[in-house]
């Protein structure tokens, strides 16, 4: 059963998805028409060949630049600094309508993933055009999404733009993935400058 | 992003996926290598391609006939009628090592499925061939299982063959595929004779 022990370990590879829960969705498919599972393979495979960063703020796109910075209606002069494109979801959710940089993960020495693993340099040169006004930092609230946040802001000393945070509030330790709109919206406008 | 949001989709239609999960699935891949998400591509199409029912007992194979068929160390004599192929796992799990009979679901009017829904056919014949001494009764413990195990039970009333169910200490409303193998093979050994 080489085919299908395959598709199980592939699946219990994903997060959160444990040995059993991969058994059952594998048994499901089989159980379904064969057209089930190449539809899911077919995205998979689309999702693998087409998706690619943006080259101007990181966000995964199948065009030459995501949807948010192809958009004219986005207020260029804000720049929100996220860590996942999670985030970008959850934050537009919640009302935001300027730009983003995604910073494609976190800082985590213990990991081993430090400033040149993340988009530090794109960040850079966005504020070096001259059009951001203010970077709303809006990393996740836990311990590396706050060392990434004071790294960043460092980084931004002496440029002219204005630094801020999504306001205190957050819960500790959280996922901004999972807030729930108003939440996040009330901490957007509450972000205090820094720096 | 279409890509994406098919791929959103296409997570959130496998059963205990809600649409958050899928997000997250979908987040994940994207945050990988796009080899990721093609090698799990590759296994559901390989799946989709190559797996069919084992035309003697109707468990998902590759090969001609699945593993349980050709495996001659096999108890030829004693046959394991079972809804899905999970429960196959299960009962090898528990230390059966007779045949089985996997009727692809349960009776279920309420879901229109009817008895040429399943592969009583495949089951019958399997019984006229003569090798079967013993047909056990294996389906689950709730009414459609039961309901399903005694129209099997009415349709071989005459045949040469002794027909058991598994014991009674199964939970009521339960699922087999998550029974641990004690209990399971503590209900197999106690089976009784019916019909």
């Amino acid at each position: 059963m080489g085919a299908i022990d395959d598709l199980v370990a592939e699946f219990a590879r994903l997060p959160g998805i444990g040995r059993k829960t991969a058994q059952r969705l594998t048994f499901y498919l089989l159980q379904q028409p064969p057209e089930r599972s190449a539809r899911l393979a077919e995205s998979l495979r689309t999702v693998a060949e087409r998706v690619r960063p943006c080259p101007e703020c990181g966000n995964p796109t199948e065009a030459d630049r995501c949807e948010v910075c192809s958009d004219p209606r986005r207020d260029a002069t804000l720049l929100c600094v996220v860590e996942e494109p999670a985030t970008v979801l959850a934050m537009d959710r919640a009302g935001y309508r300027g730009r983003y940089l995604v910073l494609g993960g976190r800082l985590s020495p213990l990991e081993g993933i430090g400033p040149d693993d993340l988009r530090i340099d794109l960040l850079m040169n966005r504020v070096a055009e001259g059009t951001v006004r203010e970077v709303v930092l809006a990393t996740n609230p836990s311990i590396e999404g706050e060392a990434t946040a004071t790294y960043v802001q460092q980084l931004l000393v002496g440029r002219e733009v204005r630094v801020s945070r999504l306001a205190r509030g957050l819960p500790v330790g959280g996922d901004l993935e999972y807030l729930d709109g108003a939440t996040l919206s009330h901490a957007f406008d509450a972000r205090r400058e820094v720096g």
